[in-house]
């Protein structure tokens, strides 16, 4: 365990609350008049590795640590949650700190990280290795089990009542793992998408899941990072209500994962891998998934 | 004129087009079947000053100088167009780099703003300067126009059929300027809301627009950062088809912005300094804007 010098650390303040109720005047058919509605709060969250600030992003201020974990493992800055010596959730006025310690080593290839994607390049003039650095190939997915078309529509037809935060706002995005026969086993929200599923990286982490036996479900479209993250979660199907940008669908296919978006209560679309969605009289388990 | 040294410049290879169709199959009533969707690009697009990469942003592939623009601006890289010496777009094998230069007294004052986002803090240990770099105020907008909420009907309902990416894709937002009289001004489509928006900016600079005089419509929800970035543009009021978040609410409060949102065909929400939406005799001019 690295020693953690003093530091005058901000009072430790409650965390804001996810939602508020806001007042606010309506004008509906030229008539206005005034009334509440609820609102997702957004929250700066600073991501510290020793003592240095990473990130700072902007989140719905609940399961910090897992946001914490999910992002440090989806940015590929920790390979298991383990190589996290500590991490502590301090709320601070301004909003809350994810103060992370790593071993030094992990700190060194941060930074080359970092330089690597925002940074002087090769040839000190262009942004082309920064370029490459942002489309690098994800890790291919090796989920073998194949799902039945019914499964996809039954597990998003669960997670809508599930997404508390969302039937109070309508205004967040939600991250949830199904595996059928277990249900809803995980399940994760944030004004953003990319967080709603860096906390459910970091909830199945430290939960011990092993999602290449379910369903990444997403409640928004699909863009490159959603898939770079969802390869690190290890899901062999994504199912998501919107639609994958063109990138993400030659991403998706070039990781080996199923893409399944466009879902509505009678089907979905497939675009990537359709072998993991089950015709009749398949077996649940794929012999070899190309 | 910044001198700028040899490069091996990419080949300069066209753009990609900012829509695909693709095949998939479609999944309906448990019935599969065969077809195409079109689908939006999503290229990496490099913004680079004086040979360094300040960022990589996954962006769709048009309008990248607006874009490169209008960033400039809304991170307060350069205070206006005429402190970008020069601005090259340059089509590469795995995205698009933003090649800037700009005064070296800027790029100074650029790598001080990197610190202060992310990078050691003060005290060496926590993130609260960051954390308060991320929610510092914005300028006041002082835009004295008042528009009854006819203005903010009439404009959203201009908006949609103007948004030809989407229409094709259905999966993209739209930022726009809107001038009661001159109607819809200028319109910037991307895969992110955040892109749409710089795009936006960067076109009301290339044009000489002042946005004081009219609406700001964003398809998406609002969060602060969109918020920030209208202060930037000057418009003093956004119309938003989603919700915004108690962040955004209190910076637009904070920013002296009139923000309407959830706009639909018969109404919106009004969150903040509703003394811009003009009710019935009220005159066309504030004599002032609290």
């Amino acid at each position: 365990m690295t020693e953690t010098p003093a530091c005058p650390v901000p009072d430790d303040l409650p965390a804001p609350p996810p939602a508020r109720r806001v007042a606010r005047a309506q004008v509906r058919d030229g008539v206005v008049s005034d009334g509440v509605r609820a609102v997702p709060e957004e929250t700066p969250v600073a991501l510290t590795y020793n003592g240095t600030t990473h990130a700072v992003m902007m989140a719905s201020p609940t399961d910090i640590a897992d946001f914490a974990l999910g992002f440090s493992l989806t940015e590929g800055i920790v390979a298991a949650a383990a190589e996290i010596e500590s991490l502590d959730v301090i709320v601070a006025g301004d909003g809350i700190e994810a103060r992370m310690w790593i071993a030094p080593e992990k700190v060194a290839r941060l930074a080359a990280r970092r330089r690597a994607l925002a940074g002087p390049t090769g040839c000190g003039l262009c942004g082309v290795e920064s370029l490459a650095e942002a489309v690098k190939p994800a890790a291919r997915v090796t989920a073998a089990r194949r799902f039945p078309a019914a499964d996809i529509l039954g597990a998003m037809a669960a997670l809508a009542p599930a997404q508390v935060l969302n039937h109070e706002t309508r205004a967040v995005h939600g991250a949830a793992y199904f595996e059928p026969g277990a249900g809803l086993v995980a399940l994760a929200e944030d004004v953003g998408r990319h967080n709603a599923l860096d906390k459910l990286v970091g909830k199945a982490s430290r939960l011990g899941l092993n999602p290449a036996e379910g369903l990444l479900l997403l409640t928004s479209r699909v863009s490159i990072e959603m898939v770079q993250k969802a390869c690190v979660l290890g899901t062999g199907v994504i199912a998501a209500v919107s639609a994958p940008t063109s990138l993400a669908i030659r991403t998706a296919e070039a990781a080996g994962i199923t893409l399944c978006a466009v879902v509505r209560a009678d089907g979905f679309e497939i675009f990537t891998h359709p072998e993991r969605i089950a015709r009749a009289g398949q077996p649940e388990r794929a012999t070899h998934v190309a």
